[in-house]
Parts: structure tokens; sequence; C-alpha cells
């Protein structure tokens, strides 16, 4: 029996759906995530040109907009278990050129940047708290990796109970194979998998 | 280029080892993911067979021990959108048969049961605060499912700042290939990955 | 300059209002926190008379409703910090008389149980993530102590960004000094202040 | 009966003690709220002082240490409920100057600097997976006010089962009446009160 099957008999898969009150996360999506020469590479920038069109969409919905952005402080007085496991992450500082969010997805003001040292979104950060100031029920996440903080956030999003989206051509990987096994866990257990075409239809139909 | 080799040069993968207090969680080796014909199957047993081996090392150094079960209310009050992805989780009740941890590795007096409605062990519960009170610094995992509660439970302790330790023939899953998907993420970005007879082994030398 | 004008001046006290999906909680009012030979006395009570009447009105507007209970496992295995200051708290166990809600304001199916170790409500608990499943953005807050329970429940559902309202007469203290101080000072910085009857007028009117 | 004589009789107010490994936390002591023309006032420049020995004691021994700061984003992006009960909060930016740590107490490199928008130094923010890192079991708290983020501060401390530890001469408040009223509740439910000189002859004979 295939592992799908496996998952199907057992009543995995299921959809969680879109509530009323979507935001859009945007996780790592940083120059030096998008860039092969240093943690990017796969088809990480392809999930970029990809979430381009679903941020438009997004602001054009005038949906909750956040960004994350991994930043240690500049003294090292932050690191921890993460930089042991992968060492040269407590270099992306606050002003690091590298841990920028993307020119191609620059922040406007008022959509909101949030600054984390762990892999999820939400692990000591104020985003769970600023999608309850917005009265969020839907969260759409895109970003890089799917194997690293996107899974992370979007596993914990599904724990504070928002219906969680996976945009998954808006979402990208170092490596395929990893991108492809953690889409397959988030679809089964976590979110629904949806196409930036469909969640813009969805959107714009909302 | 490989995978593997994308993540080795980019650096990950490094050891965050062991510290000098070391605890061991055991998650979600409840009956009913043990039985093949609800939630089980795939390695599961046998991740069972090699954890009763662990957690009797543990129990001979006298660490701290937990063990997770997934408790939802009976009148269904607590069900949440984990509960739209799998529905059939919220019949994991305090008295559920299916929901006890299995007796094969039946707790004792003074070991923690952490009941949870969410994939990780911490998230919603009080793990994180018990762990300081016992001043861990190194959490070694066992459990199930290695691509559902077990990672989502080593990404928030290593996230706390624990070194991690995955007991890699102690983890099991439904389905091999997330089983492996899931541990090579793990190896790669949060935790150390040691069979059952190495982390023995450290116990009993350390 | 007495200490309410040094907080006018600077700005303190302002409103933060009700939103438009209200929740209810009813904080710690079980048996041993109502009885005066407990830990009860002072103005609890009174202030059970009036949460029972907004209950009442909670339940004709059909508003989620969570209560909390202190449970700590019977062999002691999560014993903390609290306990060591409090000692005798570690008592209230799952099956514990004085451990259980208060008769007068019985929980009703689908009511929402919370068990907790630590005095808020939210600290290692589902509160948030059923409010947000609940869409809630207003919290309303009855219970005891208004210097214990109450008052860090309240410190975290403003850091949640819910709106949060004390009902005032609904929330009682062993001793009044402390009741009347913490009045005070989560006027001043975390919630707003009304009756019973302002808050039952309120929903009456929503 | 007095209040004292009430919470006596009921087992409150024992001592949790020191443990081994202390760190020091020092709250919101920023320009700001040191100014009695901004938020500042009452005994808050007495506790500053007292703070500049403790502190001196806590680097002698080559504890960690730990400064808060309120930032919220310039745009406006996280303003929350916080900053309706509190107009003007939000003013405290990165790069504001009433929001630096003060003078008197600047930061040294390699001590922690957390950016906090709420209460509390550990709500949303690496605060207590910092203290893992550092195998910390006992933190002293010191800061401003004393009614407020102090008192936040210390509840999600104890919380978190770290031994607590109030430097009574260490923490001030705009007004005197709002500090005693918090000093004695932290007393008797959370925290040792100890004056500086008690905590810094502890260090030194640790």
């Amino acid at each position: 029996m295939s592992e799908i099957e496996v998952y199907k008999r057992q009543g995995f898969g299921q959809s969680s759906g879109f509530g009323s009150n979507p935001a859009l996360l945007i996780v790592d999506f940083v120059v030096g995530f998008c860039d092969p020469n240093q943690y990017g590479g796969g088809n990480i920038l392809d999930a970029v040109a990809c979430t381009k069109v679903l941020l438009q969409a997004a602001r054009n919905k005038q949906l909750p907009i956040a960004y994350t952005r991994i930043v240690y402080a500049a003294d090292g007085s932050d690191m921890g278990s993460f930089c042991l496991k992968v060492p040269g992450l407590e270099k992306f500082n606050e002003d690091t050129p590298a841990g920028q969010v993307t020119p191609d997805l620059a922040p406007q003001a008022g959509e909101l940047i949030i600054r984390k040292t762990q892999p999820s979104a939400f692990f000591s950060t104020g985003l769970a708290a600023w999608l309850v100031s917005k009265q969020v029920d839907t969260l759409i996440v895109t970003g890089a990796t799917t194997s690293g903080c996107v899974r992370a956030s979007v596993v914990d999003s599904m724990s504070y109970n928002f219906r969680t989206i996976v945009a998954s051509d808006c979402v990208g990987d170092r490596a395929l194979a990893p991108h492809e096994a953690n889409l397959f866990d988030m679809g089964q257990k976590y979110a629904d998998l949806k196409t930036c075409s469909e969640v813009v239809t969805h959107l714009e139909n909302a």
C-alpha cells in the first residue's frame, strides 16, 4: 500500500477551508535566501515570482500582510541551538544586506515586519497577537524554505486554530525532495494546498 | 547536485550535541497510534520496542521523563483546525482506550503525562516550564509520528534552545517515506540523530 | 499630587472598549476559592453571585464561555515554583472536590474547561487558540482572585490584543485592599472596568 | 482580620528561594520611564540608583544580564490593545531617545536587549529560550514599573518555573501606593522580596 493510501484510509487530508478574514504571511524571502550562492537555490526564485502576484492581489483586497526576517543581535547575545545546527545564521543581523526582504517583495508602510530567531514565524514573536488584533481567521502562507521556516510556521498557524492555506507555488526550497515531502505533510495534516492562481481567484471572488 | 550536497555546501547539518542534563520525551505512543488499523502502521511498533530499551536506560539514570497523549474534551468544546484536517482526532478523550499510553511503555508515578490537542508537545502545554524546573538542557525525543508530532515537538524543543536529540530508531511513522524525509530535515536543521544504542551508551557513560 | 492624577497626567486609563465578538472567562471560581476556610473570603461570594447573572446573560447571547480550574497531577509530577510560594496548591487535582467549579456556576456541555497550573488562564493552555477559533475580539473576565489569577489573565488577554473588560463586581479577592489595588492597575493599563449591570446592558443591546 | 493575616493563615508567602544559576533582568529602565515629565516619577530614580549597584555585582559574577525596552514599529503596524489603554506608548520606536536604556545602566556587548510591545518581558519575546540556553534557574528582577511591566514579568518568570527574586529597592513606580500593593502581591504569591544589599550579599557568597 502506498503512503498516500495509508493516509487516505486513516482519514487524513481533509480540507480546513478558507474563513472570511484572511491575511498573507511571507516567510523569510530575504536576499540571502533568494541567492543560490548563500541559502537559496532550488525553486525559491520561482516561488518569489509567484508570491509577487499573490502579494499584489492581497494588497488590492487590503488584507493584513506580514513578512518575516531572521534577525540576530550583532553581538551574538541571542544565539542559541539553531545557530549550532546551522552556523552562519547568526550573521543575519538588523542591517545585514542578506537579511533584508528581497526588493521584489518590498514591504510597504503599515505592513508588519516580524524579526525572528527561530524557524516558526510565531515562536517568540508578536504574530499571533497581531492576527488577533486584525480579526484574522485564515492565514495564507508563502516563503522559504518549504521544509524549514514555512513548515514550522504552518504548524503553529494551525495550532493557533487559524485556517491555514499553503500557496504551493509560492513556497520554495533549496532542494526539491524536501520541498515535495513537506508539501505532502502539510497538505495531509495542517493546511490546504492551493496554487497562487487558486488563491487569487478565491480572494477576488470573496 | 544532490540535495544533501546543497545542504552540506550551505553549512547545514552540524551537531548541537548533548548537554549535561538530559530528559526523555515520548510523543504520542498511545494505543491508537500503535495500532495499524487505527492511526499506526509502518515502523511504529519497531520504534516502540526500541523506546522500551531507551526508557529503561533513562529510568536507570533517573532522567526526567515525559509522555504526551492527545486529549480532547469529550463534549467537543476544544476542537479546532487540526480536527478539520484529520477528523477523528477529537475522539481521543481522557478515557478513550485508544488514547492511553501503550502498556509497553506504561508511565510510572512521578513521570509527567502531557495532554495536548496540537502536534507539538510544547504548544499550549506545561512542558517547557517543567523542563526549566528540572534544569534540563537536552531533550531526547522518541515517539510517533516522525512526520507529525515528533517533528513539531523537535522544532519547538530546538526553538526553546534545548539541545535536541532524535533517537532515530525510536521514532516511527505510518509510512516510511515521510519518516525518512523528516529525519533528514530534523538532522539537517534542528536535532542530532542518534540510534537508541548510541543514546544509551552516551547516558551510561555520562 | 495623588497617584490617580499622576496616571491621568501621563495619559493612562483610556478605554479600549468592546469589540463585536465577546466571550466570557470565569477564572478559578472553584469550591476551594469560594470557601473562606480554604482559599476564599473577602468579597468572593458576592462576586460569584454577580457572575451568575452575567453567565446567564452570556448564555442568552450564546457567547463562548470558558472556565478555569487549577489542576495539578495527583503524583506531584508537575509541581513548580508556584507551589513553593503557596504550598497546598498542589492538592488541587483532577478529582479534588475543592477544585471543581462551584455548583452555582456549573458549566454546561460545550463550554470550555481550562486546566491550569499557573496564575494566568492563558499560560500553557489552549485558551488563546480557542478564542481564535471562535473569532473572539473581546474578553469579559470574572473570577477569583482579583489580585491573582484574574489579574494575570487580564494582562495576558490584553497582551494577545483582545479588548478586555473586567466585570468589577464579578471579581473578588480574599482581602479587599489587594482587590481595590488591582482594579486600579487593570483599569489604568489593561482593561476597561464595567459593572455586571453595565456589561449585561451592553450585551443585550449589542 | 488584616489582609496579611488572611494570606498568612491560608499559607501564602512562603519562600521559593535562590537556585544555583541566577540571571539579572532589568525591566524598562529607559529614558522616558526615568523622566518624571514623561512616564517616570515616584521612586523610579532611586530604584535606578540601587540597580546600578546590583548590575555591577551581577557583572562581577558574570551573570547573564538582560534589559527590556518598549519598541513599536515606527509605522504603527504593531500597535494593539495596550496602545488603546495608554496612548503614547506607540511612540517608543527603535530610535526614539525616550526608549533607550538609561545611560546610568548602559548595556555592554553580550548582554541581551529584549524589545517588547507588551507588559511582560516574556510575552512574545525570546527571553524564556535565552534563559534556557544559559541554564538559568533563578531570575532577579529590577526595573519599572513595579505595578506594570515588573509585575507582569515576575508572574511569567514564576510561571516558567524560574525561582524569582524581586529586588525590592531596585523596582520603582510613578506612584507609591501601586508600588507597595504590587510588592505585597508578588511577595505573597510569586517571588521572594530581597533588598539590593541582600541580593548582592547572596551573590558574593554563592
